[in-house]
């Protein structure tokens, strides 16, 4: 689902991927980051799409928060193991949104 | 593709989009829209992924850039055409990237 109006200024965190072939418990467990993310503290609104390769967009009411939500210790725990096991390469950026618009049709 | 490190601050154009089911045109102009970016000042790359949701990001060196690319005249035609046809729902949102972290596999 995309993430309606939020109200700058606020958080996005950009996670790019692409995965390895050994994608062994990686569904279950990005379902299962996507509800704990959900839980914490400052969190706004999650958006992923995935063809040749991912991209996963966290929002965030503040750094403080971004930095609590790297710092949780399960999120830690499969952080390794992403590095290990599921990802070839990602990137990540942290972004301050500045401004946005949104349109929906009405017919 | 997913975009390598460029060096912070810079800009990014975050599009979510969910698409109708009128999809004539759109392929052929999404392509023509991400070569025509290409070659506008201050771009510096574009990561799109697809599946329920869309989800294009685009990198620029200044908030001039985007607003210069956002004033291109045919881009602007295709804009509006976007809403006529093809766009059910979107958001975009302009963010300022401040940080970023790479990760590639060596083995």
């Amino acid at each position: 689902m995309i993430v309606d109006f939020l109200k700058p200024p606020y958080y996005a965190v950009i996670f790019s991927t692409i995965l390895t072939n050994n994608l062994e418990n990686y569904a279950e467990t990005a379902e299962r980051m996507e509800a704990l993310a959900k839980l914490q503290k400052g969190y706004l609104g999650i958006e992923t799409a995935r063809n040749e390769i991912g991209i996963t967009i966290s929002y965030w009411e503040s750094l403080e928060a971004i930095t609590a939500w790297k710092n949780n210790i399960e999120h830690t725990k499969v952080r390794n193991l992403g590095r290990e096991k599921w990802y070839q390469k990602y990137q990540l950026r942290i972004c301050k949104v500045e401004r946005e618009y949104g349109f929906e049709k009405t017919s």
